[in-house]
């Protein structure tokens, strides 16, 4: 009975990700769903990135958090349009979350759309939301055993961004170990290492979004 | 009609935390559930700081992730007893999840009980497992935006450990934003600045779980 209800309620919100995602298709755009751990510096990275992106890519982000507008406002001045969903005590943001979240932009504006989720590596990784691919970021500071603990999360990336890889020497990062664990469970995403304090790998990043079209 | 679901199954991991805190109660011990992000150091500070607790606290842990038994073998050293819970794709450890790792320990040869919950910043704090206190961690490596970002996790805290300190310098990281926004959300839970890499802290910590007795 239980297992039935969790059922229907994934259904319907798989229904409201397709026509998200018939939406999007529409307007001739692509939507990135970026998720992680909370802090492993996905608005920093959207900070430095996005304004490297070819000119004429317009781009808009739509901003989960529980609580809050900082990280909206952290973005305004990187995409041309910024949107802030609370979700109050939500986990994850939810497909009718983003349908008004798309209400509240100008689609026909609109080449490129990140989704920044809630920081949380368990909820959001259950729920697409209509994106067309999905970029999961692990810091170096969360440690290298995070792809066994979380292989969902890992399973449904279309890339993997190892961040904040200036400290991995000071914390003995074991890079091999995260490897080893993806080959299990994801050989087909590229693993891109990246800082967005030095900027390494940030261009790896961006050409990734760019090569990114609608099918 | 779906509030009402929800609010019924609280009710029901209401009274069986209820549960799991009077037969804790009855053998003596005293139960402290650890919260915090992936990657936080909570396995790292327990293994420093339980070998410096007094002679003759018995100690044990229930360890939640979803996947893998790293974690309790990490611990198997530092502790008498050491239970890994894995909760499949479940976002947070539940009370009947901890009855039954109180079934597979030896209670009347326990002083203290660690329960390390799922590492996530949302969904663990709405649920009580029948804890007598709340040690939630925050790493340095996550931000300086976080209380702000998650005040449920915060509001419920017993005892505050920002962890990781090590790292403060090298990432400008900002005490006073963290003591702000705690002010107003929660001022009775002492904050323990700490390093398990330095050590620094740790004994602060170690004396405040030893302060910790059943009322």
């Amino acid at each position: 009975m239980k297992i039935n209800v969790v059922k229907s309620v994934l259904d319907a919100s798989d229904a409201m990700a397709n026509v998200n995602r018939r939406r999007m298709d529409a307007a001739g755009l692509t939507c990135i769903n970026m998720l992680s751990a909370p802090g492993s510096g996905k608005t920093t990275l959207l900070q430095k990135s996005l304004p490297m992106l070819p000119d004429g890519m317009r781009t808009a982000v739509l901003v989960g958090d529980l609580q809050t507008t900082r990280d909206a406002e952290r973005l305004e001045n990187s995409a041309a349009q910024v949107v802030q969903i609370n979700t109050g005590s939500g986990c994850h943001l939810s497909p009718s979350q983003v349908e008004q979240g798309l209400d509240s932009l100008d689609l026909s504006a609109i080449d490129l759309l990140i989704i920044e989720n809630v920081g949380n590596m368990v909820c959001p990784a259950a729920f697409d939301l209509g994106e067309h691919r999905r970029a999961v970021l692990l810091s170096v500071p969360e440690g290298d055993d995070k792809v066994a603990k979380y292989p969902t999360l890992f399973q449904k990336a279309d890339v993997i961004l190892l961040t904040k890889i200036d400290l991995a020497e000071i914390l003995e990062y074991n890079f091999d170990r995260v490897y080893e664990d993806l080959a299990k469970i994801n050989t087909a995403a590229p693993v891109i290492r990246l800082s967005s304090k030095t900027g390494e790998g940030v261009e790896a990043w961006r050409d990734w979004i760019t090569a990114q079209r609608p099918e």
